[in-house]
């Protein structure tokens, strides 16, 4: 008879994958606080300081800035069934397995939708969605700051301009970006982004942060009762007692507080300055096993280096036994770049020199690299400027 | 300046409200073990392991049986999204909160509500809605098994057949029953049913426990991604590797197999026995203090006990005072209940004379009752056979 699994059994990783990310334990204890009730006035005090340090995180005087009771993709329903309406026309960008899943959401809902593509591997052209949203009658444009599935980072830049011409939405993917590679979202004129704990924030995944400016605000569709985000903000940011929607997930929103706060505690500042150097250092060190990252210079993402295999390497079966018998996890690729791509998370305290190091030197024992030029480096790429 | 909150300031309470309910050790030791990847073949076994005890715990044979990525208000957003399509004709039982609940998220996503309503504190009457569900048009039938807002059980004697005599699906809010309240959901004839965890099963909000059957699953609708049944069935249940679809909240998984383990040990007969004589025995001793439950004989939900409050007693002050001064939470009513009832939770490690005594104490002193008695009656319940 098979032995009955527990939670005890499953294995400590070293998560350099795209997410999740290593949990550090100061956050395991928060999630393990004991629970209290979705309506204790104790647990409000959190609540609001929650909001706090998410809004400083995000970069957002935004007072509807909390996290969703569902993992990030929960928030990319949230924002689909609460900010567009069925036949909206709303510019999509694709560069990726994300955006596309924007594009099926949005289809989905019922959304005229237009698409902008890049090839994967490369950011959008920001001309092409100023073009795209020319049509007066757009009502909002999408696109993922940071796409999980290539490396890449999306230049904002006059994006919103575009968009609020014709009072339109500017809308945000930031799951892998925030508190990871540098966004300002009130100075990049976003109206609504969502994101998730489990990438740069360290916490396990669960929540989506979640942030609504006004212009959103006052256009509130009401078709989903659970991602009803008037609902939300009359209990997250009542005048008065917090009015009851759902039961809150108590013990996730431990974990971000005790994440948002380990943010506050680096900087934001030098939380992205890290991820920078931690980028380029992982990049070097992998370039010197043969792995050459996708994106091109000034478009990478810091907080994930998606790279491409070198042929000679049977990368799903280094990546089992990286994962099996050194207890890393690496992430393959997805959609086209399926066995070609390794995506190495660089995230929160998966961006430092340390597991970095046990990284390098487990995938060049497994692949006959020069263990001692890849780590050096990757030394050498921490202890640059 | 105010100091900044914590999470180590927020206080331990007794959850003896209407959920979440108190969690023990084992589970908060579960809910912090190391974070793995959602695609690690040694979290998959997990997985498998949750469905298989939840199966046991639903008492269904349904393969499709496992946690939602959202609270149990988002299961029910779930079973609105997949399996009702705009236009189709459902009869819904509204006896509380949560029967209205469900009626107004089928009215957002177009579906043709037929309520048959109850007066709150009282079942449905099954033979209306046996006749609401004669119409050949009717493609759904919806209860909520345990209302949380009344402490009512709903029978659910012959509404399978109604229903299933035209094609229509039986579908069930099992959130404040499942694992305290008898139900065995294949023997009932139940389509589809969603729960929570932060009810009888003792662990954290966060999940909504599913199962779908054969009938359902052949008419999955598909217009939320989120939300997206067969994605789900794809990634929980795929016959080779696992389709990634969103990710997964591994650590709240983590707990919930833990809740369900200790389900397990117990026995699911032992349980809602000791879940049945903990709420007479409570019942009890609150009759002595003037408390009547609303729920008559044979209606009464045995995990949760809805009390009428005596007239010369501040609900809200004495409430109040309970959870700031004696750490001990109930909770208040709903709707036309608000400032008339008290719900108290009979849930899990709830369900057990210690918490109750403490509970019981604490009330007679505010409410200048007599301790002995109520005490005394407390002990009685128990002792009884």
């Amino acid at each position: 008879m098979p032995r009955v699994p527990t939670v005890q059994d499953v294995p400590a990783r070293l998560l350099l994958g795209s997410g999740p990310s290593p949990v550090p334990e100061r956050i395991l204890k928060a999630l393990a606080h004991p629970t209290v009730g979705h309506l204790d006035p104790a647990f409000g005090a959190l609540q609001d300081d929650v909001a706090a340090l998410l809004r400083a995180t995000m970069k957002t005087t935004n007072k509807v800035t909390f996290p969703l009771s569902a993992t990030g993709s929960g928030g990319m329903q949230a924002m689909v069934d609460t900010l567009v309406a069925p036949g909206d026309r709303v510019v999509v960008g694709v560069h990726g397995a994300f955006g596309g899943r924007m594009a099926d959401a949005l289809g989905r809902a019922g959304a005229d939708v237009v698409k902008v593509e890049a090839e994967w591997g490369r950011a959008l052209s920001v001309d092409a969605l100023i073009e795209a949203c020319a049509d007066s009658s757009t009502r909002a444009l999408f696109v993922v700051h940071g796409e999980t599935s290539t490396g890449v980072a999306q230049p904002l830049d006059g994006l919103a301009e575009a968009v609020h011409a014709h009072d339109g939405l500017f809308l945000v993917d930031c799951v892998t970006s925030l508190a990871g590679h540098p966004l300002d979202l009130d100075a990049a004129g976003v109206d609504a982004a969502f994101s998730g704990t489990q990438k740069c924030l360290n916490v396990p995944p669960g929540l989506a942060p979640f942030t609504v400016g006004d212009r959103a605000l006052g256009r509130l569709q009401r078709r989903s009762w659970y991602f009803d985000l008037q609902a939300m903000v009359d209990y997250w940011f009542a005048d008065g007692p917090r009015a009851y929607h759902h039961t809150a997930p108590i013990n996730m929103i431990y974990a971000l507080h005790e994440g948002l706060r380990i943010v506050e505690e680096e900087g934001l500042a030098a939380r992205w300055d890290r991820h920078a150097r931690a980028h380029e250092a992982l990049r070097a060190a992998f370039s010197v096993l043969g792995f050459e990252r996708f994106a091109p210079d000034g478009e990478q993402l810091h907080s994930l280096l998606a790279v491409r295999v070198p042929e000679s390497i049977d990368e799903a079966a280094v990546r089992g036994a990286l994962l099996r018998e050194d207890g890393i996890e690496v992430s393959g690729g997805l959609g086209p770049l399926a066995g070609r791509a390794w995506r190495i998370g660089v995230m929160g305290e998966g961006a430092r020199q340390e597991p970095q190091e046990r990284l390098i030197r487990a995938v060049t024992r497994r692949t006959n690299g020069d263990e001692h030029a890849a780590v050096r480096a990757l030394a050498d790429g921490w202890a640059a400027a």
